[in-house]
């Protein structure tokens, strides 16, 4: 059960309804990542409360520990981790290029080292579309091959033909088209003509929606614009877009004005554990002296829990002594931003003021207060 | 504000009703320990959830970081840590025992180097007074030296000397009676006359409660029960007791059973971050093989968000994984254990059954399941 229902468009931004077996998610929409099995350092109340429509679990580290079949025998991911709403999992590839020891690419798949224990595995097309199956997301990747940066033509250019090859082999594997929906995932670096042979082809493998991967990788922003302003036109309109790893909130509003529907990223996750802040205002590094006796909230016009209860000079506080509530609260704080952001976003889109609403927040959004 | 309500005993075990600036406690009553400003891994809402009536703080980590001056300065603690709820802050005397670096120890106060970071400090029974004025918790405590164990009777005998003249200075400097009640602690380490004459010097003085220091620092527990059955005989019975630091849910029971109404103790806490969780079957360590795949809740009659949202193998899985989740799912779970094992036992007192309860509890409470 997946379906993509366009709503609305403001210049390129788009405002749809994605509805899958898990309930509907509302775009554009910001995914938090839960590598682990966990969103780190927030309970599934919490998430659902910070209005997370969609979270995200993480192939190679879940297939790693604790297991898919252990997984899949809990009744899960959804089970497993308590957690009700849609979710959505990722190839893997990504991971086995940035974690992974040792690996080996070959035309059949990537033999590669734990990062944990150096245990050695084969990760196939067929066998990651087995495994994100076991798991059971109701969104899930076709195995890919992520490419570093900075590679050379020759180089994205033949691993996309490999990664071309798995998305078919993937799909042709798939048996549980009626509870998850398979994306394709579109590569080919920064050049745009093997992005358009990248995305061609799976359009014509007909897929239900298209991840754009192999960006925030290291290229610079400019050429991560590029690449989504030029798929923008090549994507087909009625099936939902996801730039996969992205990014600052400047990042995420540029790109919803390329195009884009669907975001995940760790940062606001991990840098909130950091201290690192996101706000509607700009970053707060919190453990600057100048608010350790600051006893107004992070935001004072912020409705989460975080805001409502407690002082910057307390959180300042908290996560100097490295405390677990120190690291909730930011995080609790930063994923409010998020989804907020993205409902303003959805809202500027739907009253076709996105480009305003841009001008209004670009300034303001990424610098640090 | 501070009274004591002695509402009904079955053998030597209390029930009692203890009114504060922030409410009532109903004990025998457990206190999580938020050292820092936090009970770890808990949130402030989380720890009413768990039914805890009353959380302490620390003296000593709290003078350090972030200073008593601050936290003044914010509110006070109940308002820089959103408690509004009773609180007790210990002495200091014991981290100054266990934690300060080259202590020096005089008839004026101790001298101590932060265990932090070297800085110089000087403690003085009126000083510690008004660092817990600043803090301002509901329940206090003299500043005592907290002999170590061994001890010879010639060193705890001229140490109890010391610490009571310095319960009859802090007395005198303590000007915040109206909001904060100010506790003498009994010391006297393993020996009975010295017990004696530490509680009778201090109920001379005429504290609205006792406190009894010194235990559960390595003696043996025959010891420590044997001092708390010798002090029930002693105390007056119109004043609260609290043992300090103590202990396993065995050590609760026995320990009420003599008398005690009040408990703190960082093991519950502590343990469950290291996955040792306690229930009412005994102590689960999760980490065991036999709950990789085990998918029932930890306690399945519990009632506390842990056991009634996650399985022993999830929450293995993320123990494992040093996962934020994990500590803060096993650390609701031991919490809300502690805080029900003390409902069990105030019902049984009021139904006058206390010894038949702890027949029933001792045999399973204790032991590894």
């Amino acid at each position: 059960m997946f379906k993509f229902k366009l709503e609305k468009t403001s210049g390129f931004a788009r405002a749809a309804t994605i509805s899958t077996s898990h309930g509907k998610i509302k775009t554009p929409v910001f995914m938090p990542v839960g590598t682990l099995g966990t969103v780190k350092a927030m309970s599934p109340h919490e998430l659902e409360e910070s209005h997370a429509q969609i979270i995200l679990g993480n192939t190679y580290h879940l297939y790693l520990r604790p297991g898919h079949e252990l997984i899949r025998d809990a009744g899960g991911l959804h089970k497993f981790i308590s957690w009700d709403k849609p979710m959505l999992t990722d190839s893997g590839g990504f991971q086995v290029m940035s974690l992974a020891a040792l690996r080996k690419i070959s035309k059949e798949g990537v033999k590669f080292q734990s990062h944990i224990d150096g245990s050695r595995h084969f990760f196939t097309p067929e066998g990651v579309i087995g495994i994100q199956e076991a798991l059971g997301a109701d969104i899930i990747m076709s195995f890919d091959e992520c490419p570093p940066y900075p590679a050379t033509r020759e180089y994205v250019e033949k691993s996309l033909k490999t990664t071309l090859q798995w998305a078919e082999r993937g799909k042709a594997a798939f048996k549980n088209a009626q509870k998850q929906a398979l994306f394709g995932i579109v590569q080919g670096g920064i050049y745009e003509d093997l992005r358009e042979r990248s995305a061609l082809a799976l359009m014509d493998m007909d897929f239900p929606g298209y991840s754009i991967g192999g960006l925030a990788v290291g290229e610079e922003k400019e050429d991560m614009f590029r690449i989504t302003a030029f798929l923008n036109d090549i994507l087909p309109a009625d099936k939902p877009r996801y730039l996969m790893g992205v990014g600052t909130p400047s990042d995420l509003l540029l790109n919803i004005a390329n195009g884009v529907d669907m975001f995940d990223c760790v940062m606001p996750t991990r840098n909130a554990r950091k201290g690192s802040i996101f706000t509607r205002h700009g970053k707060m590094i919190i453990k600057a002296a100048r608010y350790k006796e600051d006893f107004s909230p992070i935001d004072p016009d912020c409705g989460c829990y975080t805001c409502q209860h407690f002082s910057r000079a307390y959180i300042r506080h908290l996560i100097s002594m490295n405390e677990i509530l120190g690291m909730r609260l930011t995080t609790i704080h930063s994923l409010w931003f998020y989804q907020e952001l993205m409902q303003m976003a959805r809202a500027a889109i739907l009253e076709d003021r996105y480009s305003d609403f841009l001008a209004e927040m670009l300034p303001v959004i990424d610098r640090v207060i």
